[in-house]
């Protein structure tokens, strides 16, 4: 028998657990977070590769390297952050192995076993473990159809003292919700006052579908963290993220990276920074958009026919999701089998709260199925909801 | 002014630091622990990334995947150890972001504050740092010419109750000792009479030069983690490793994982599973054998012209290090500036110390220069601890 009883208390993601079961070809997901893989920039990748791998830097490529990642990435990803309106140099910004990694970097190097963090209610689950593994205690600030309240996040300052506010400001995860500028402010100056950290997690924003960009609570605050990815852009199987902080607290963050990978992949990153310097990212952007939109589309438009009377949801203008809350009483985790059992997946919306679930919620990502076949799913999920007892 | 206070105290890794400074190209550096780029199979690692990338798998190996890794990689690594005597299955691995990975995944898993992990010494740097960032205390075991001594361990083990022991009992780092069979039955048996883990480090194993190969520790123990990497026989550049673990650990590791990177590269992985399917990794590994033999040779041979005398060293039968300790009363910290300036780099031993550092001690790496090389550098490092008071 292997050592027992010394193994701390961890549990897994539901959405992956729940991924795993919706694998059969004749499921139509909406359960995943994931980007449509036929709009992968499969050739231009493969030719950036090509690239790294070829004398004379081929062998650089394959070495180990700084912590704080490939140079030119760091100045490519710079100029892009600056180009959108956060001026930023590649001084600025470490690379990490994606965004999530990002995350358990800024939770060991700031939150100690007791430390409190304050999130928007629902939020992003794997921001919540990663969180709850650490130690911290995670308190919710009452939201609305714009995100985080900066009223409520006030009074939890005052009464909890969070040494640190996470945020998916736009496009969040998983509600489509996105913040306004105006509370954007209030929550950095917030932050600056009590002096405390905001991340700010930023993996959907160029996902934008119509109106203006809203400008990064990381604009002029020196108290937001701002990360960033090339999973939604590029394409999640590199694993590249990027953290933008203040010197003092990046240079802890490069020793805690140090310690828990040395650094990301030299090849991965060197092909990313080819990529970003020959291709027309934002051209390429911009047909991910045009794709995403029509999905976007074509799920709003079949909401009212799916689900019962009373039911609502978020009308999202960018990203990857849309929030459904089912009339009071509904049970969209105890509905899911018979979901499934009609070849159509969600997520249920209960693991992303950090305190009461709201069990008549559910999370459905429009992403990865074309218009006809998010048609053919939302009639399935009707005649799942329809025939579902706990969903009445 | 962002905020303060709060960040955890963390120290960078002196070697990493040190080798920021060796970059000169004038510089002949044995300190740096880097595999040979001249020696990595380039075009074999870029046809391998071609194909992944290439339809129909290559839009997969851009997406998200599994946090367990890559199945045909998994099966081809327990192929592998299997073929060299411990029996594993591709459900008996992790696959991870490098081994170091590995060891932080460990450390989350298995250590709380307070407790305490019982290592060799002199041991891995990287490690002790990785258990000192998590609020482990790290207890000495004594140590001679093969290695950490059983009953030292029987002895640490009844007085300070460690429920770890880190050892890299093969070719180790920073000593290149190798610890004899009958040590290795006497640890594994010790781990099961007191219930603790041990981890057995492996990145070096099948670089051997000399001598027949050692039965791992994890053979027929199920309290040994195994941890193994493709960055000494493949490159390191991929950032990619493995752990091999008793099932109820490993879903645990799975789960840390899953908050640590939701998982390693996709393509890496991909890449991988297709070279080490389609090369001949032990011809490869020949040619790596062969010609860090006779770098080894070569900086055996001018140990005793570059040396003072009341020196000694190991004489390592594989991997990457000699151990050199100089007379007492020697400080190669403080020769180190000495050193640089005749254009030659080795790491100081201090750092690798859990308890008190022998100041006279010094690692040697010999894998990424020439015979020819290391002669010209071991000649500067004869002048410069020629010249320099502090190792008189």
């Amino acid at each position: 028998m292997p050592p027992t009883g010394s193994t701390k208390h961890v549990t897994s993601s539901p959405v992956r657990d729940l991924l795993a079961l919706t694998s059969r070809p004749e499921v139509i997901s909406f359960a995943g977070g994931l980007p449509a893989p036929e709009l992968f920039d499969l050739t231009g990748l493969r030719m950036a590769f090509h690239q790294a791998l070829s004398e004379p830097a081929g062998r650089d490529n394959l070495q180990y390297a700084p912590t704080e990642g490939n140079r030119a990435l760091r100045s490519l990803v710079a100029a892009r952050m600056t180009g959108k309106g956060l001026p930023t140099t590649g001084d600025d910004l470490l690379i990490t192995t994606g965004s999530q990694q990002a995350l358990t970097l800024v939770t060991s190097a700031l939150l100690g076993p007791g430390a409190v963090v304050a999130v928007e209610e629902p939020t992003y689950l794997a921001a919540l473990q990663c969180f709850r593994m650490a130690g911290a205690r995670v308190v919710a600030v009452a939201s609305d159809e714009h995100g985080m309240v900066p009223e409520s996040l006030e009074e939890v300052i005052k009464a909890e003292r969070p040494s640190l506010v996470y945020l998916v400001p736009t496009f969040a995860n998983p509600t489509g919700r996105t913040l306004p500028a105006e509370r954007r402010t209030a929550i950095a100056a917030l932050a600056a006052a009590h002096d405390l950290w905001v991340v700010e997690d930023d993996p959907y924003g160029e996902l934008r579908y119509r109106g203006e960009p809203i400008a990064p609570l990381a604009v002029g605050s020196d108290h937001v963290l701002h990360l960033g990815s090339f999973s939604k852009i590029g394409a999640p199987g590199l694993r590249l993220g990027w953290l933008r902080a203040p010197e003092s607290l990046l240079r802890t963050l490069v020793i805690v990276k140090q310690a828990a990978d040395l650094h990301t992949s030299t090849i991965d990153q060197a092909a990313a920074a080819i990529y970003l310097a020959a291709a027309d990212l934002d051209a390429h952007i911009a047909g991910l958009r045009t794709a995403y939109r029509s999905r976007r589309d074509a799920m709003i438009a079949a909401l009212p026919s799916t689900t019962p009377p009373g039911t609502t949801w978020t009308d999202p203008d960018g990203g990857m999701f849309v929030w459904v809350t089912l009339p009071e009483g509904a049970n969209t985790t105890g509905a899911l089998p018979t979901a499934l059992a009609h070849d159509v997946a969600y997520v249920p919306g209960a693991p992303f709260y950090a305190t009461t679930p709201d069990q008549a919620t559910l999370r459905l990502s429009f992403t990865t199925n074309t218009p006809a076949r998010i048609t053919e799913g939302m009639a399935r999920l009707a005649e799942a909801l329809g025939g579902d007892r706990s969903v009445r």
